[in-house]
């Protein structure tokens, strides 16, 4: 086939249909360099309008996967499953979730990103652990998936290289906000991993990238879409992004969050999310019945101490310090703590996550642009959470910082946290749950 | 003023309007290359979508304009005036037109392009004329104005680049069919020369780049309110482009007819087509108080020989033959004329413009991509024309050839010519006629 790349955009801009070879030529050459950017760049913006069909997208997608490795996990026995949140505030899941699930005897090969703008990211949590090793070569990460039934790593460069490619070219070029590409660039780098099942953790709501619960639902079905067009059980759960998870946004912080339900305590918020994904995973993984079974599973690991165990084990093979487990201590911290006080008696109305975001990237917790470095040790620890009684002068939020940044950020957590006389609405954490179909086609239409 | 690039193409994307600064500032870096042909790309896709406004559009063109010089004939007395057709095949007009008008005293500085696929350019006619320069030196050209009222050249480097960038970019990305984007190409070029006032020539049907006459008429006012917005008088022919226009299509065979007009001959159409377009020209330029003088003065000059004197002259100037004037056979000749003969008795239905142009395009007379080399020689003579009563075997056209790609042209011919017994419906060649609003405002939304 001669690709003749401005017809495929035409097509495209007026509506028409990519056949699938045309959509696997087009994504080889442009990562072959073949295909230059101006016309990547105006096949994207002519998707942003027009959308991918039921039929391009999932080849679209795999087009993206065959540009790099997919892992292959087979000589580990059982399912391989993970899970995906679109990201939020103060997103620590992932770390009590994999090695609770690990702990049931379901593999967890956990590829993650780090964190941009107000959403952190997994890896950035991690190497708040000191000496912990993100960047493991594929082989070393695949023999400690075999040993502990786990890993947790960053993409390399072998994985997915279109989606990289891609994603730095929407980021210039305005086409970001496409619930198809969107969708692809998440969907291309889960199923790189190797994963039989995936739980995606869409969340909906000011501090989450989907403002709107009817957005939230078609990015859900469209990833279920690809997923099951590449033959994965995926399942979503919608969840709350008004608020931030749990009480701690920074990476050391977060990980101090992330052991204590790992020891059967922290946040109901933080424990509810753990314990529903993990037995969404612990399902699809064959480890329960169903997901009753599979709530009571994740409780009696967090709560026998065999998913801190994994966590451990997880961190040493990794090259990480194990004893922070029992000793957070040994964490990070910041040089000095600054208390945010409440301004009067009442009832707290909620916590806008996305000022805690800002007050927590105010004192480096996260990252403006991709080059920014993270200071692990800064962060916002909240005191309070939405519809508690506080009375005047009582401390709302902590703020670790190191000096700088801290004026801004406290003005923001003073905004961040209302106080009144009404209690808040009753708002669920978890507000829709999609399983999606049980035919291998895409659940829904994207476009 | 920071430019944020990718904002711009996000509220372009969404609806929104650009800012007369952003717009210069964005042509500016994308002339001067700090801002890359991707994110201009994404941007063109996005105004493709979205268009521009009454606002920007004047905005974007005369910044296209400000990337290079604009001519100044303030040296030459009186109005300045010019045709711009949007092509069609067979459309020599310009030949006959400007040394008419210019025989009548209005300064025509024409800059005329090439052609490329079905559409003939100026400049290729032009060079069938033996040592005919289109490439003059802009004081050389300027010097011709002045001493003959009119000279023919093509665009030079320093003028627009912006265009000659955009027109690229959008050549590979899928976004030439949009009305502000072709639209303030057309008219950045056009007042880059410097003129007081412009006629078009919007082709609609078969063989024009717009078929349909809605959009024509659109293109038509949104030329009009761009060269309104720009202090110039702009004037629109709506004109049919469902037929070759008179009898040659091919360079030398488009002179020679160019020539028969000039020495008050021709076929009607062409010559109603000089008139009517010079009637236009000649009351912008004040050459006549209203078309219908306009239209006597004009068959005027092509009858009393001064119109053919001036073209004559202009040659000279330009290096070239003048001698063609009065032997035409000094223009180059192909080797071979084959003919197509009338396969029956009957009326003349039609004759496919676009037939006509492949068949001209296969025996080497004209682009099938820019880099391709015209054969001044080749090209089709039609011997009838619509309405015609035709007998078997008489000739319909001549190919004019040099030995190759004759059988595929004379195939297409045949198609071509359809042969009735009903005589076709009436057609008028001057469809419409838009003179615009008397206001400095565009004439109409492009959106």
């Amino acid at each position: 086939m001669t690709l003749f790349v401005p017809g495929l955009i035409r097509r495209k801009r007026d509506g028409g249909t990519l056949a699938e070879a045309e959509i696997r030529e087009l994504m080889a050459a442009y990562t072959a360099g073949s295909v230059p950017d101006y016309q990547m760049a105006a096949m994207l913006m002519a998707i942003f309008f027009r959308g991918l069909s039921d039929e391009e997208l999932p080849w679209w997608t795999d087009a993206m996967i065959r540009s790099g490795v997919v892992l292959d996990h087979r000589a580990v026995p059982g399912a391989k499953v993970d899970k995906h949140s679109t990201g939020g505030v103060g997103d620590k899941i992932s770390l009590p979730l994999a090695p609770a699930v690990a702990a049931l005897g379901v593999a967890v090969p956990m590829v993650s990103g780090r964190g941009l703008g107000h959403t952190g990211g997994t890896l950035d949590k991690l190497e708040a652990i000191p000496g912990f090793r993100v960047d493991l070569p594929l082989s070393r990460a695949a023999r400690i998936l075999g040993e502990l039934g786990l890993f947790m790593i960053g993409q390399t460069d072998e994985m997915v290289p279109a989606d990289r490619m891609l994603y730095a070219l929407r980021d210039v070029t305005g086409t970001v906000e496409s619930i198809p590409l969107i969708a692809s660039s998440i969907m291309s780098k889960k199923i790189a991993e190797g994963i039989d099942a995936l739980v995606l953790d869409v969340k909906v709501g000011a501090g989450a990238f989907m403002g709107d619960l009817e957005r939230a639902r078609l990015l859900a079905r469209t990833l279920i879409g690809i997923g099951r067009g590449a033959g994965l059980e995926v399942r979503a759960l919608i969840t709350a992004m008004d608020r931030p998870i749990g009480r701690a946004v920074g990476n050391a912080l977060e990980v101090r969050e992330a052991v204590d339900v790992l020891r059967g305590g922290g946040p109901p918020d933080t424990v509810e999310l753990t314990r529903e994904l993990g037995a969404e995973m612990a399902v699809l993984g064959g480890a329960a019945a169903d997901l009753d079974e599979g709530r009571r599973e994740i409780s009696r690991v967090l709560a026998d101490g065999s998913a801190l165990e994994r966590f451990g084990r997880m961190i040493e093979a990794q090259d990480g310090d194990r004893l922070i487990c029992d000793e957070p201590g040994r964490l990070p911290a910041a040089r000095e703590v600054a208390l945010v006080a409440a301004p009067r008696e009442g009832l707290v109305r909620g916590v806008d996550p996305l000022a805690v975001a800002r007050a927590a990237l105010e004192v480096g917790a996260g990252r403006r642009v991709k080059e920014d470095r993270v200071d692990p040790a800064t962060g916002v620890l909240l005191c309070v959470s939405a519809g508690e009684r506080v009375v005047t002068g009582q401390p709302l939020a902590e703020l670790h910082h190191q000096g700088t940044g801290f004026e801004a950020a406290l003005a923001l957590l003073e905004q961040a946290i209302v106080i009144g006389d009404e209690p808040p609405p009753a708002a669920p954490l978890i507000i829709d749950r999609i399983h999606g179909r049980a035919s291998g086609r895409p659940a829904d239409r994207t476009d």
